[in-house]
This record gives C-alpha cells, sequence and structure tokens, in this order.
C-alpha cells in the first residue's frame, strides 16, 4: 500500500494512493482506521510529508561507496574513524519538507549537496527492539533527501547547519508498506539526468539492525523517520535545480532548488 | 507568572502556579488564554514537562569553569577546540521526562553525570531573529538536567546514546516568564547536599544570542527548548540517588536515579 498525508479542500488527511488516485482515510492509521470512498485525482490535493514525526534519526556513512567519495572530498582520516561505529544522529524534524517544496540555499553555505535515500517509517512504538523483529515495528519506506552542507560547513561537527537548515530534510512522496528494503534502488536525478544509482543491498547497517540499534536506548514511537544513508557520490546542488529521489516500488520525490 | 502543566482527573491542562495551588488554564497559552477558577493543591497533581517541543537543542561548554572541569576530565584538545565554535546540537524530544520521572540509568553505560542548566523555553516562532529582539521570541525559563554518559560512551561524537538516552532529559518543574536568565544561579543538589553551583551571567553565549544563531538556520517555534549548558563541574549519578537543579527565581526540578 501507498500511504500518503494531504491537503485537499481546506483539510488534511491520510490517503491511500491507488494509481492516479487518493481515497480519503479515517482514523490513525497506525492503528484503526478505514478507507473511505471518497477520492480525488493525485494531481487535485497537494502532498504533504506523509508522516509526522516526534524523531528524525539518520545513519551516516551506511555504504562504502559513499564513504570513498566523501574520504575522497574531505578529510580521511575523520571519515575512516567515523564508519568503524554506529552512531546515528539528529536531523531533526524543523527541516522536513514535502515533494514539490522549495529546498532554500542559505547566502552563506559555500557547498550544498543531495542524498537520495532510503527512510524508514516506524509503526509501533520500538525499545529493545532485536533486529529479527524489527520488521514488526516498521510501517514502511519512503524516500528521503539528506541535503548537506559541505565546505566551511564541514566543521559543523554537530551537524546543525551542515544537516539541519530548514528545507534540508525533503521527505516523501508517500509512504510504501510493502517493500524488501534491501533489495531495491535508489536513483538520483539531478534536472532530470541520473546522477548517481545504489543499490540498498549495499548498506553497512541494514534497516532491521538500525532500528534494533537505535531502540536499545532511544524509543521509536509511530510515524519517526530514520534515514539509512547515501548510496554514493553525490553532487552540489545550485539555484534553480530540480533534484529527484526515486526509489524503485516507492516513487519520486522532487524538489526545486532556490 | 510560573505556567505548568498538568496531570488532574484524567485530563491535561496548562495551569498557573500560585503558592501551592494550581489554577488551570484554557487556551493556548503561547497565544490567547484565560485562567479559569478552577484549582489545585500542586499536591493534587501530576506535574508534566512544562511545554510541548517539536525541537530541543542545546549548547554545549557554554561556560569557561565547565570547559576547564571537563577539560580535565576528558581530552583536552576535543574540547580547546569544540569550544572555538557556536555549535548547537540536538537533544531531541524522546529523552524528555518531567520533575518526579525516573532518570534510568542503562547496564551497559560505565559512567553517567547529572549537568544542572538553564533552560530556554520559545514563545513565538522565530527565523532570523536578532540577539536585540530575541527577549520577544522567548516564552520563559525552566530547569533541565542533560543528564550525559561518559566514559566508553564520551566516544559517541553525535551524542546519541551520551546525551540523547530515554530519561535523559528531565525538564521542569514549571516555567517562569519574568526572569532575568543571565542574573540567576543554577544549584545542583544531589541526595540534598549542594554539590555545584553557577551564575548565569557567565555563559559564553547567552540566552539571546544563542536565540539568534540558531534561528539565523533553523526556524524555533512555541514550546521548542534550548539548553545553555552547565556551568562548572559535574558529578557521577548512581542508582538510588536523587538528583535535583534549583533556579533562583524558577523553583526546583528533582529526579530519582534507578
Amino acid at each position: 500500500m501507498k500511504i500518503c498525508r494531504v491537503s485537499v479542500e481546506g483539510s488534511v488527511s491520510y490517503g491511500l494512493v491507488e494509481g492516479d488516485s487518493v481515497y480519503l482515510i479515517d482514523g490513525n492509521v497506525y492503528g484503526d482506521y478505514v478507507v473511505t470512498n471518497t477520492s480525488y485525482d493525485l494531481g487535485e490535493v497537494k502532498l504533504l510529508v506523509p508522516c509526522e514525526p516526534r524523531s528524525f534519526w539518520a545513519v551516516g556513512l551506511n555504504y562504502a561507496a559513499h564513504i570513498a567519495h566523501q574520504e575522497q572530498a574531505l578529510d580521511t582520516d575523520r571519515i575512516q574513524r567515523d564508519a568503524q561505529e554506529f552512531r546515528p544522529w539528529q536531523k531533526g524534524t524543523s527541516c522536513i519538507i514535502s515533494t514539490g517544496s522549495k529546498i532554500e540555499l542559505p547566502s552563506d553555505a559555500d557547498y550544498v549537496h543531495y542524498e537520495g535515500e532510503l527512510a524508514v517509517v516506524i509503526g509501533k512504538r520500538a525499545k529493545h527492539v532485536d533486529a529479527l523483529n524489527a520488521p514488526d515495528y516498521i510501517f514502511g519506506y519512503t524516500c528521503a533527501n539528506d541535503v548537506s552542507g559541505e565546505g566551511e560547513w564541514s566543521k559543523d561537527l554537530s551537524n546543525w547547519r551542515r544537516k539541519c537548515t530548514d528545507t534540508f530534510g525533503p521527505v516523501g512522496p508517500w509512504i510504501e508498506t510493502d517493500l524488501d528494503p534491501h533489495k531495491t534502488q535508489i536513483t538520483t536525478i539531478l534536472n532530470e539526468s541520473v546522477h548517481d544509482t545504489g543499490e540498498t543491498s549495499g548498506m553497512i547497517y541494514n534497516c532491521y539492525e538500525t532500528v534494533s540499534r537505535i531502540s536499545e536506548f532511544v524509543t521509536l514511537y509511530p510515524g519517526d523517520l530514520i534515514l539509512t544513508g547515501a548510496p554514493g557520490a553525490v553532487e552540489q546542488l545550485n539555484p534553480g535545480d530540480t533534484v529527484e529521489v526515486e526509489i524503485a516500488g516507492i516513487g519520486r520525490l522532487s524538489n526545486p532548488v532556490v
């Protein structure tokens, strides 16, 4: 199922996407709900961020090809050290935007790049969940762009401006509940040309292990998001660009850059 | 005014604390509201976390005495480097607990300490706010304990387990709206004996500059919290302890450790 959140006729609702239609949902998508007969064309609704996370976590440097790319682009020692440990960080919810919304480059950021990633959406309160049981706690998967500043901003070891600046967290267009997250492909498209592809089978910490390890110390709640890392090379974003993250089996997240 | 959030007779409400009484509030404490005539003794209500933040930021190493203490306890070079730049980080909302709630020490944390701190509570949507105008965007101040793991966990450069483990974010007991945040004193009390005192005049980045600098890149919303750093030395917490953070003009946040 493809679950979305939409704004339509002045109100906000979850919805089920089927083909080019959205059927509005009554109730709690993480609990009891019904799919109503009220439907709209996708073109008639505004797609919102498909979940309402309390927490937005991210696992960095989670693919060998991305580590190699970043080592070359930045500081070899730092990255080799970071890659040894599981060290998630909080992107935070204030940077999240929906598909179609603008990524705004701050005037004093000298270099900002995209990172197309698979995002896990939590479905059930998760604490001390082991990796084998983790799939039961996952609602589904969506596309995300971990927009990141480098250059001067790469000194932000806490990632605060670098990763958490307003609009640096596009997520969407919807959540796919039926997907093998480790057998799909992430493609990042810049101005309609494919710039990066990667197989999610290459994750160092896979989705289930990631949920398990975070939940050992931190409770995850329905709607919480976890980014699972960029698979490969990344490229600079400039005003006027359109950047799209497409994941096979989910869909395409598209954002203009201003 | 002292604004609290309480659970009473099965429902949750904001309230105004006067002496030993709480008067329930109708409406939005950050907008239009009325203080009702319905009152309870403080002993009859359960005090909850006094705000509902979307984001929980923290400024580390914000007092010279605390930097000196940590340099001695840990790794001199790292701390000297960190202290040069404004580098807030996200503690995240999932670790927050109220006064009276238990701080739970994970079995594999070898050393956990308290950090009694003044917390800023945002009152109005803040973006690109300069330091002179920052007071208009601040709703008030409360007490917080930035519970932190060291030892093995000090390798968590992203602070994830170290600072963000469940229950590591006590906040309360209420918000004081009328306080000069730079002319008060923070006292941390361990098992009824004073272990640390500090004057908030010693902040490196004061509350107004902190709000201004974060808001340059990140929008802050009503109820959002910002920790402003521990003023001095810190000490280990052990099961059976009670740790209290008292700030003159606000009140006392008290939490048992298990």
